[in-house]
């Protein structure tokens, strides 16, 4: 098919196309090294057997050098326990940002303040070292994008981290005191003034142990609402506060926005409250949790929880503030809707009209008004209550429409043309399709309406569109985050990449493209937010000499040039040390067996991009320094012997001369 | 500059152009998805600024969905403690490869077998959580990369890993007992019957501690050889030795090849054998280590020093065989040459008749030749000795030329067109020269004559040519492996990614071409090696169910659907578990407090790509199970509660009910 298509107008155009393409694109001259004469498109492209569509995409998504992506994308690293930025069109990997598993690159959780702030995820006092990032969530200012930070969920262990996106570092994680599991986060409010955390598998509300023929009784879901202060950039804890729920599986979660702003749509699986055991007959999760056709969207009204809350009807559980699910009811603050069963997210759109979900056993999205939920809760127009007294809102009094789109949807996104995309796992696909209310009017296309769809590479789970589940979606681009890449990419062994696939969406009019392949390798994402690149206002040296990352603000132990010195109190050791290229002051460290030693290390650098590392063999420490950076490590020097410490940071042409001996005396 | 280009020729073809780009490009078809009618290369070009050099290089590195890429570069992570395998020429990241730094995704580090691995590289008996890979070195058959093992080393600690190129895992660590620090690791023999492994920093020969005043006479320098079993697939420690050295800083080997098969070749830094101490007012090591204007080559006749050990003159160090440096001077297995001080790096000709040098504050290389250094050793051509006697050999009786390449050489390649590359890291260039020999003869060139050369952005350390340091170079491709990036990439904060400049070097008879920009944000890449795809032939799926990986053979705790079960012996239980799309068997298991357990999982799919994930919350363990993988986790019970796990990957559209519940009885 390609070298057809080739050949069809080569045959004619072979004689003036060398000609033009010869001038147009093999000038002999540029900025980037120089083209050698006589190269032209048409042969390398029939060379390396590309299509014109080829070319276009590769047109579309090249970046010289020197020219900076238009796009941040920030996505989770799945099991990986980390967070990607990736620059885009050009689908470049710029970072991974440690968060839930160490990092020595960056030197995250090797030193004093970097582990303290992973230990605030320590289970039963456990440090934890990975985590199952899923959702990150950009801070939003008016329900738009502000580039000021990101938070991730840690679904394995049920915790949230904060990345301040001045310096792209993890400064707080906090472990959710109810749950071990909290797919359902992270999401923001409008204006960041929550951190949205909803658990999946239900739990034992004691803590503690309880058995599964008591489930019913003993285990329940939750959603918790952090309070973010952005001003401390942490979130702080005794402001924040949960919901006691169902023991119901609840999935995602997304915040109202605009017209629903104030509350939170969260959806459920495993309504059926199966218990599994495939080992003694039962049927497993995977059909236990699929037997009704409907499961429960939880509407929850945050607003008026916020008032209940701060009214202290709450209890205290593992002494974190709980609303509980009979104050829930009583209160109004919870409804249940039924969805179509076992869906895998809820999308409001930009208007925050409407509620869009998809049952991923059922080819139609579902999407309700919210207008109508509002007046259904108003009105009570429930069709009964669930076992725990929830009320049921009337679906069909709910309901805006169903459109079908495929098999397999999962989740929806939004542009600005009046467009949702969503991805459709079981058909490895994305289908377009248009809003209804304002768009009809706006865009002169029918409302409601399936208009096409893309193969993907293969079995996608989540999409994002550029700023696509904000209030002012940027739609060029949509990247399908697929799960499988089978035959994609050159083989690597058993375990495969993972394939996101940039989309250009940019025509309202026209097809969607498909630019580019992007393999994988290094965790496995979920769900992924793009911002565009001018938003981010990250800083390129710390502000000051002797800057504490975690703290953002001055290190009592941060020093200038001439401030270096070495102390001992008793069997205590403190050094303070400078590393400027290309050396440490002091080189020389000697100690005696069995001396506690506390070790602060300052770049007194202020140039961009000079970092400098600290490795102590043998010892299991690597530093990150960027310049400006204080940190500290501190251990027992428990056996003697010389252990020679270096930078590993290539800093200079005598890096390998940037270099120290630690002595331990005997 | 840019717009001009495009201007210049535009305005004169602009009519004509614009209908040939439409025909030609804008097909309103294709298997991408379809191109928009009426796009064309030109305006994509100049919207984003795209020069006509630009498109060309699009082309040359697109690579289009479902297309492979023709090389796979290894490169080393740095201090991430990784090995990145990267696609060229697209530059796409393609596996991080778990080494020396516990990975989660891969479940590197989170499972019994893959801690005993990591354990292998204990220092003193403590476990070390990451590592500073420098050079990958692929295992060779004839000289010749053959896409088996790739061996890694960590400066850090002098640690050596073994991965094994049919899954892309790390098989084996083994820790040097002689030193903490191996730069000079790892380099193979042509045939991988030995890795190389050179110390850096000298240490206590004793392995205990020694003051810096005894620095000459207690301190030592140490190139360790690890005897490899290919059909094992891992180091014979037995079988392995090393040679003590004088305490100067050894630096980067090679092997000799073809002629100088047999030979190892070692630089070295610091012959001044400073000991800094800038906090004291003596020179910091960078001055130090600076002042004379020679630094010595170490060239080591291997095939001479096998005779050696075999013949039993060793003493035991640690346990480890080691040739004294009293035995190697008797015994005629090391002699020196003087090299420009500092040389970053020594590299053999794909003939195996020379050896290039860059002193790095010198602009030449120093070109030896290995026949008359053979001759010299032979007729003892010496110019004296050094303070611990081992022969000089005289410097002009050995030097083949000099050519000045410019500011701050470091590491030279080689094509397959007789050209040489040398990367200048003050200049922030790379230099292309021709190679003297048969080269003048053979390609009508001048030898030993710099050709030309091109800017890299910025700072370049090692540059890898396709299969550029072995016995057939297929240098289609360079690329230069800068170690800063400052303005080439968005802001992502302080820590900024480094940069990978691809270089197009296939033309002989015309300019090297900048290609493309690829940063590395997740580690330090100090080397890497390129090797044709189609050399690569690992496995898809594991080739049994119930296979180790770690052992690579069956595991006797693999098991087939069906056999799953649960024993209980006392206080330890046994799980016996298989994982398959989309349920555990068992889904529960519950134990009491205090219980001891020994979880076996099995992935009994054999479709690839099937890979299941298990974490297990609260306990920090994820694993990745590869279609047929077993892995195993143990530990105590120690607290009770119900612990949800659940498969990380998402293996179906039922993945988040692919879970169960393990509780834990009071």
């Amino acid at each position: 098919m390609k070298s057809l298509s080739w050949k069809k107008w080569i045959t004619v155009l072979a004689a003036i196309s060398t000609v033009l393409f010869l001038v147009m694109c093999g000038g002999n001259q540029s900025q980037n090294g120089g083209v050698a004469g006589g190269e032209d498109l048409q042969s390398i492209a029939e060379a390396r057997g590309l299509t014109p569509a080829d070319l276009v995409a590769a047109a579309k998504t090249y970046m010289p050098t020197g020219k900076h992506d238009d796009y941040f994308m920030f996505a989770s690293g799945g099991h990986s326990g980390q967070v990607l930025v990736i620059g885009m069109p050009s689908m470049r990997l710029l970072k991974v940002i440690g968060v839930f598993t160490p990092e020595p690159w960056q030197g995250w959780g090797y030193s004093n303040e970097t582990r303290e702030i992973m230990q605030g995820g320590n289970v039963d006092g456990k440090a934890l070292h990975w985590g199952d990032t899923h959702h990150p969530a950009l801070s939003e200012t008016d329900g738009d994008y502000d580039g000021q930070f990101c938070f991730i969920n840690d679904k394995a262990n049920a915790r949230i981290a904060v990345i301040d996106l001045r310096d792209f570092e993890t400064k707080q994680i906090v472990k959710n005191p109810l749950s071990l599991s909290d797919h359902g986060g992270s999401m923001v409010t409008p204006n960041t003034e929550y951190i949205i955390e909803g658990g999946q598998y239900a739990m034992p509300w004691s803590g503690k142990y309880a058995s599964l023929k008591d489930y019913k009784e003993k285990y329940r879901g939750m959603v918790t609402f952090w309070k973010f202060d952005r001003k401390k950039g942490r979130i702080d804890e005794s402001k924040s506060f949960a919901l006691e729920l169902p023991p119901y599986w609840q999935d995602l979660a997304d915040a109202g926005k605009l017209v629903s702003d104030g509350w939170v749509f969260l959806n459920s699986f495993n309504t059926e409250m199966s218990t599994g055991g495939v080992e003694e007959g039962n049927p497993p999760f995977e059909a236990g949790a699929s037997q009704r056709d409907m499961d429960y969207l939880h509407v929850i009204n945050l607003k008026k929880a916020v008032k209940v809350f701060e009214a202290g009807k709450v209890s205290k559980i593992n002494g974190f503030n709980v609303i509980s699910l009979k104050t829930s009811v009583a209160e109004g603050l919870l409804h249940f809707v039924p969805e179509p069963k076992s869906p895998h997210g809820v999308d409001v759109t930009p208007d925050g009209n409407f509620l869009v979900i998809s049952g991923k056993l059922d080819p139609h999205v579902t999407i309700f008004n919210f207008n109508k939920i509002k007046s259904a809760i108003e009105n009570k127009t429930f069709s009964g209550k669930d076992d725990y007294g929830v009320p049921i809102l009337d679906y069909d009094t709910v309901l805006e429409t169903q459109i079908e789109v495929g098999l397999g949807p999962l989740h929806t996104q939004f542009d600005q043309n009046g467009f949702a995309y969503t991805s459709l796992f079981l058909e490895s696909a994305v289908a377009r399709w248009t809003l209804g209310g304002d768009f009809t009017k706006k865009h002169g296309k029918e409302g409601w309406t399936l208009i096409d769809k893309i193969s993907v590479h293969y079995n996608v789970g989540h999409i994002a569109v550029a700023e696509g589940d904000n209030v002012n979606p940027d739609g060029k681009y949509l990247v399908s985050l697929n799960k499988w890449a089978v035959d994609r990419f050159g083989n690597v062994g058993p375990l495969l990449p993972q394939n996101f696939q940039l989309i250009d969406i940019s025509n309202p009019d026209g097809n969607m493209q498909l630019l580019y392949d992007m393999p994988i390798g290094i965790g496995e994402p979920h769900y992924a937010q793009i911002i565009k690149a001018d938003k981010i206002k990250s800083w390129e040296v710390y502000p000051e000499i002797g800057w504490n990352p975690g703290t953002q603000s001055k290190d009592p132990n941060g020093i200038r040039p001439g401030e270096e010195k070495v102390v001992r109190r008793g069997n205590k050791v403190e050094i303070w040390m400078s590393a400027v290229r290309s050396h440490y002051n002091p080189e020389r460290v000697e100690v005696r067996k069995g001396d506690h030693v506390i070790w602060h290390i300052t770049n007194v650098e202020r140039a961009k991009d000079a970092t400098h590392g600290f490795a102590l063999p043998g010892f299991d420490f690597n530093l990150s320094l960027e310049p400006g950076e204080t940190q500290t490590i501190e251990f027992v020097a428990d056996r003697e012997g010389v252990y020679p410490f270096y930078c590993t940071e290539f800093c200079s042409a005598l890096h390998l001369e940037m270099a120290g001996y630690f002595l331990i005396k005997p």
